[in-house]
């Protein structure tokens, strides 16, 4: 091992607390951290606490101490079932983390995390810097999210001198107490050549925002250890506690299109014969049919995304996907008002638990994309929420697209006219569900404004990784078709040749 | 492949319904079952649809065409889902079932489910038929537990003569277009010796309730076999819907006990010196570490049970406990009012979800046997539900048991003037969290109830799998000392010599 690299020269000045000091300290700092998790209980806030380092016996005593000082029944323990899930490892690396995420008022615990799954990622598969980098620019984004939504996020580094650590390590392999705290991994990243030493100085570096930044703690002398970072997260959480809950003001929808809005470019008089449609439609729906299955052999994953306004046909034309996809290998899954437990937690949260494992179909019928019509529309939230949401959902899709899954969105554009029309023949349907609520003719004052959100949804999220297909929804024939055949290329062209 | 047994020979009499008689029925079939998705929804209860059998593409087919009939955005499709996974292949069987069981309202459809995965198991690992019957008995207090919760329980088996099975194995296989439908476990199973089917007779013998019986549908041809489980669904259902809710009674609580309470034998005046705690203590939580490291590596998981009355001490002696436990293998969970999800599915469902991998443990703060305390005492539920909890939860802890998991269960047992005493000195503990409330001391108008509630509990879940132990707990020292001798205790039976 070489000498320890600039970032953490800081961290090897011999820091020590002696035992007197120390347990007169951690009187005074447990009653604090447990009120703190007392009043957090009650706030719209969570705290997300990372311990990381090289020193990995030091970073599971903290977690004991931790688990020690505060209330364990109110810490969520994210060690014992993160790691090594084949579940997860299906998945893109911060999936598992993203389920994992605390509700308001409560406080998650990782032990290495997100850093260290992407370290190891690296080191496993021995990623070029240029996939380094772009993986430590997803992690960046992510803390980031979080922190946009309020959460508290405190990220620990635990610095042994690397002297210290062999030595550690040496120690361990002999003392059958602690040699269980070094998973074999540990051995093997960090007796590699170095090369560890320096992918982890440049995640710090990439991840050492204003809003998460890293703490480097000496790690050498367990007591200057444990009582800085206890400190560290009383402090934190002190802090925000201090601050007065955010009141998010619901505000009148404003927007307007520059120019021409993008749903004008639609040709709503597209239109498609039955003859024509019902031999396209077996024709699209068998070779749709072939594709998934080769899809599904080669561990390719499909997203479908349905956007529109009430009666632009999102169902008519997901019955028509579905009914190609093979059944065994799809889920449709309808969003509506979140719930309980979806209203705790960052509003991707629901959509990260949901993302398909490899050669799966998932059929969203409305989508994120929420964030940016509905609750922009009718002001559900702060505007600058669903401003940022742009990013935050460009983002989780390019998280999407970096783990092979091909993402399709389709915006169903009719007229108002058209929908005028869909509603009244509603009310001769045999079928309840289509009864109309007074909700129904109520959405359609807001025609405009949603046209404007659809319009801004478009230009800020068609990426070459997602792209959005809007489709002339006026004549359904003509939109089914073009869901297939939206999706018959996109498969086709991920795949090639298939037969 | 012999001739086919008994049971199934009624589904081989050669039903079948023409192509004109089928389109005019399912145009009728369609609307009453859409109409009963939507009235569905409204209601407090779900429907779990099984599709099984011998025919495999005969289930995905059905499966297709009820996606195509139905609306696919309210069904819940937990075949892609639902198998191989390796973190369900670590818990019991069930778990994966239970974990994924629809909320109120909704339906969930299994392919294969859990009769399949039993049947799996049986074959794979080559059970005797002792043990397999325990298996189905499993499988049958499942369904009954379902059904008991008002769950709508439908189960199909598709069966084809052996004749024709074979013949439609030997086509798929040569068929590129079907050949996906048949796994290459199929092939496995129905090329056997004969002994699957066996095993099936057995399985449909064994689990076919007057709650939740077996349809065995012919499914030789695909219009009767669609038809006719369409048909069969949509009675179910309607029958279902047609019934008016339950009203659910609260009922002041009621009960009293024969003879001695088996907490009064608790002898409340056992106590320890804080010398002797201090000394065991140290000792105990060492040996224990020791013990559960070799448990994880082992892959025997725990489960501890902590209940009592408020202030009986569960959180220190949970503290205590968690101190010794390896913390990257270990969780608390605090067990509150059931969140929205939760009150949507039975009352175990959020304790199935967290049934702990092999070499994990879990402390529960609380726990299921909420059922026959406070909802019990407090007359949340009606009478029926909690006195046929006792038998739901032996049957859940023989699960976790029969999957070499470790339950310990501790009730705390204080007597009133030692809690008035507590509640009385928490007023000055600088924590926050032990500021009382106005329901501290109201709760301790049902002390009795709770006791008697507390003996009734006792005396028929205390099983030799997952016994009770009683705590004298005014004295806390004492209380602690136990809970560490009673978890060394049983991993030593259960481990034998660690060192």
């Amino acid at each position: 091992m070489n000498e320890s690299s600039g970032l953490f020269a800081a961290a090897e000045v011999g820091n020590r607390v002696d035992k007197e000091d120390y347990a007169e300290q951690i009187a005074e700092l447990r009653v604090e951290l447990l009120n703190q998790q007392y009043d957090l209980r009650e706030r719209k806030f969570s705290v997300v606490l990372l311990i990381a380092g090289d020193d990995r016996p030091g970073a599971v005593d903290v977690l004991r101490t931790l688990h020690d000082w505060m209330d364990a029944r109110y810490l969520l323990n994210h060690v014992a079932f993160s790691s090594d899930h084949a579940e997860d490892s299906e998945r893109p690396v911060l999936a598992r983390y993203w389920r994992r995420l605390p509700p308001d008022g409560r406080i998650g615990l990782f032990l290495g995390g997100w850093p260290s799954s992407t370290l190891r990622t690296a080191l496993e598969e021995d990623h070029d810097l240029a996939t380094y980098d772009v993986a430590l620019h997803h992690v960046a984004q992510f803390e980031k999210s979080l922190v946009d939504d309020d959460t508290v996020v405190l990220k620990f580094w635990l610095h042994l001198p690397r002297a210290v650590l062999q030595e550690r390590m040496e120690q361990a392999r002999r003392d059958p107490q602690t040699h269980w705290d070094f998973a074999q991994h540990d051995w093997e990243v960090f007796e590699h050549d170095g090369r560890a030493f320096d992918l982890i100085e440049r995640m710090v570096l990439h991840t050492n925002s204003v809003e998460a930044p890293w703490h480097i703690v000496e790690s050498t002398d367990f007591h200057y250890r444990n009582l800085t970072i206890g400190r560290a997260i009383a402090k934190a959480i002190g802090q925000r506690l201090a601050q007065p809950p955010l009141q998010q003001q619901a505000v009148p929808f404003e927007g307007e299109i520059i120019g021409q809005s993008l749903l004008d470019q639609v040709d709503l008089s597209a239109s498609l014969d039955t003859d024509t449609y019902d031999s396209q439609l077996v024709m699209l729906q068998a070779r749709l049919n072939q594709l998934a299955h080769a899809a599904n052999q080669a561990g390719v994953a499909c997203v479908f995304v349905f956007e529109g306004v009430d009666a632009a046909g999102k169902g008519g034309a997901i019955r028509r996907l579905v009914k190609a996809l093979p059944i065994q290998h799809t889920r449709v899954i309808p969003i509506g008002a979140p719930n309980e437990a979806e209203r705790a937690r960052h509003y991707l949260w629901r959509f990260w638990t949901r993302v398909p494992k490899p050669g799966k179909n998932v059929v969203f019928d409305r989508s994120w994309y929420g964030r940016v019509l509905i609750e922009r529309v009718e002001g559900l939230i702060a505007p600058a929420a669903w401003q940022r949401a742009y990013e935050e959902i460009n983002e989780f899709e390019a998280n999407l697209a970096d783990n092979d899954i091909i993402l399709a969105k389709f915006w169903l554009q009719i007229s108002e006219d058209e929908q005028l029309k869909r509603f009244e023949a509603r009310a001769d349907t045999p079928y309840k569900k289509y009864k109309l609520t007074p909700d129904d003719f109520r959405n359609r004052e807001n025609w405009q404004a949603y046209q404007i959100a659809a319009h801004d949804m478009v230009a800020r999220t068609s990426t070459s990784y997602a792209p959005w297909t809007l489709l002339a929804a006026n004549n359904k024939r003509h939109a089914r078709i073009q869901v297939l055949q939206t999706a018959v290329d996109l498969l086709q062209n991920r795949l090639g040749e298939v037969r």
